[in-house]
């Protein structure tokens, strides 16, 4: 490995390459669970496209293996460390180019905050939506990495709409331009989507252009309490039915409920078994909110709060906010990302909550239920072996349930280690086939984070 | 070619095989101009994803060229006849499977025309945004191939993000199923919209899952007079820079709108050298109308027309609607189809207005001028081979002048065979390269509509 290190130094400034064991560690994986990590065999910082270029040669020339990293927020070990990589954070590639209103785009290097890109662009009243839970921390290029969504994906999309071009260091160096900086364009295929949600296994992205929107008026929130799961569920559908254009539309389970009462004492009441949060952001979204609540009548809500201004609507928000916080403070966690038709999401939930019982665990659910999108914590001792394994079991049926539903394993947060038996389920031998190619095509070696996605 | 013919029939129904010259003639192209047209061999209309594979396996065998075709409506040449190929036309696949309200979606096949979509969508209160000029005989198949755009895109977007799934009949014969059917979804590299936009000569799209939107209430329209292209371009930024959001914003130059006054007697003054129309479909739009006509003003707007109704808008939509048919009686026209950056929109149009001037030539320019895309036509005498040998280069020098400008030779139309030199220009060699491997992956053998995009 020395002239692996050696090599590397030869083109990055000083400071910029790390081999001490503990800096090491602690780079060596993301935020999920259940995802082994390697031993990596230095980490690099560098600082522009040539010097990730020169990483990219170094190790080509060597054969060694490169796992490009963002803010390592990811939830299915994609940035993990393999035996004697390259680890290569992008994180000192942070700045913000170009933020241009009339054309609507912002130019970024893939280092830099998600949050940052939202603050600069609201300085001249626009607004970049994808908002990841991890936005105070994650990266955009992590975010183009992983294809992240939010909770304002049910109005604004995801990552992948809002890419509109990149700037792409290839495994063997080279650079690739793709896409525009117009708002059309259709010359040639899609490379940049087919980028987007690629997870660091077809190259590097060393800048990206953004759309950005005009920023919406702040939302006008309204909570509803059902007494049951399909209760709920019929109201999603009613909603989406009648045609209404949410900016968010939120659901927590019994579990999450109980867990958040329990740490802030919000005084839901005890017989709550989901809380549907929806809002609205457009000029009518008073009316809107008051028809919402209706529908929500309608369908059996026990209780319907809308709010009546921009604080109370942040005080709804909070349930929403801490969901997760309160499940982490009940054991480790679990998170899964299954994405379902709207009209299964009550199957879904009740679903959980049999696969929940069998295994005798704890599984809250919170979910983008305008997008069907859930996310199942599975809450668990790690000391104790067998409820790891049944936690790690319990996660694996939720998949095979959101497939069975007509959904997918992962609506926002990639494949990266922990789905890759998944994926093969999901796309079945052909799609994976012809993936495996064109991962073959950019990457003929197969030195850009192997072993993720596949 | 008998027995490429008698394989065929062996899989198809009796009458879905053409072979009698002047079918094939009318078949062998598309509407684009300065564009040749091979002979082909045979025409085929499958009425299942099992004809389509057995086309698609005879072909393989054989190693004989497929031309998927849907209404013939592109701009580019993408279904124009290669020598002794197989015209693939999707027509007869016209079936609307799903109209989902809950979900959002429609599931389609390829030869539904995309009026028919619309209609079937607005039925239960959804549309399908996409409009392209063509869209009362255009196909979703071919919007697909495409990545078609149209009118509504600066608020809706084009082709591409309404596509969440397809499946595609390969170049040998088996069957790709990519995307979902949910909102959300990031298993895998993103192939669905690596297809949107191919051109055919990666698969035949067999059927696809549409995302749709709640129908926009009728829009009210503005338009605005201005006596330089510059105080228009201006206008447009402004607008763009100010946060509105139009669902539509269209810019008619001096030649179109005498083109429409001298056909429909519109009373539009001579003096007028740019013409823009801006539409809102939001509740607060008789707001923004008056916001838009204000902006327009300090814009230097010489009238200012704000549509009081619906019936007051449609009259406005009028001249832009009756923008294409009034060239096309002033001579042969070629409809070009660049996109700049909307601040270069005024380069772009007084750069085409010296272009035109030097070649001694009439070209309009229609643009969805909120996505900085550009239609210069092209007017000429195709009897006058000096005349028809101008029009060819101005059209060249049209999207070198794009190009320059920051912008893209195709925003919606596509490469097909008229621009297939200006396609690598625009990407440069890496791109290029790996364009071309991806069509290997998906291609071998090269049998898929060859020549075209490449």
């Amino acid at each position: 490995m020395g002239e692996l290190v050696e090599r590397l130094r030869q083109g990055l400034p000083a400071g910029s390459v790390a081999v001490d064991g503990d800096v090491l560690a602690a780079y060596k994986h993301d935020m999920a669970g259940f995802c082994a990590a390697g031993e990596p065999a230095v980490l690099v910082f560098p600082e522009s496209v040539e010097q990730v270029q020169h990483v990219m040669r170094t190790a080509s020339e060597l054969r060694v293996p490169v796992v490009p990293q963002g803010a390592r927020t990811g939830l299915s070990g994609g940035a993990n460390a393999v035996d004697g990589c390259v680890l290569l954070s992008l994180t000192k590639m942070d700045r913000i180019l170009a933020v241009d209103p009339v054309e609507r785009i912002a130019v970024v290097q893939p280092g830099v905050v998600n949050a940052e890109l939202s603050r600069a662009a609201g300085e001249v009243g626009l607004a970049y939506p994808p908002d990841p839970s991890s936005w105070e921390s994650c990266t955009i290029g992590g975010n183009i990495g992983t294809g992240a969504g939010g909770l304002c994906c049910v109005k604004y999309g995801v990552t992948s709409e809002y890419v509109l071009g990149l700037e792409v260091v290839l495994a063997d160096g080279r650079l690739l331009r793709t896409g525009r900086r117009t708002a059309k364009g259709v010359a040639g295929y899609d490379l940049t989507r087919l980028l987007v949600g690629s997870e660091g296994t077809l190259g590097v992205v060393v800048e990206a252009v953004v759309a950005l929107r005009p920023a919406p008026e702040p939302a006008l929130v309204l909570a509803a309490e059902f007494d049951s799961v399909d209760a709920a569920g019929a109201a999603v559908c009613e909603v989406m039915a009648r045609g209404f254009v949410p900016s968010l539309m939120e659901l927590m389970d019994a579990t999450t409920v109980r867990a958040v009462n329990e740490m802030a004492q919000m005084g839901l009441p005890e017989s709550t078994r989901a809380l549907l949060l929806v809002a609205f952001d457009g000029p009518d979204r008073r009316e809107r909110v008051a028809a919402v609540a209706q529908v929500c009548a309608e369908a059996g809500a026990t209780g319907v709060v809308p709010a009546e201004d921009r604080a109370e609507s942040e005080l709804l928000m909070q349930a929403r906010r801490l969901s997760l916080p309160a499940m982490e403070r009940m054991g480790t966690t679990m998170i899964d990302d299954v994405a379902v038709p709207r009209a299964r999401l009550a199957q879904m939930l009740n679903g959980v909550a049999e696969i929940a019982d069998r295994h005798r665990l704890t599984i809250g659910v919170v979910s983008h239920a305008g997008d069907g999108n859930t996310h199942p914590v599975v809450i668990f001792d790690a000391k104790d072996e067998d409820e790891t394994e049944r936690a790690r079991r319990s996660f694996d049926e939720i998949m095979a349930l959101g497939l069975e539903l007509g959904g997918t394993v992962t609506g926002e947060h990639g494949i990266g280690l922990l789905k890759r038996e998944w994926l093969a389920r999901e796309l079945g031998p052909v799609g994976l086939e012809l993936q495996r190619q064109i991962k073959g095509v950019f990457d003929p070696l197969g030195i850009l984070n192997p072993g993720k996605t596949f």
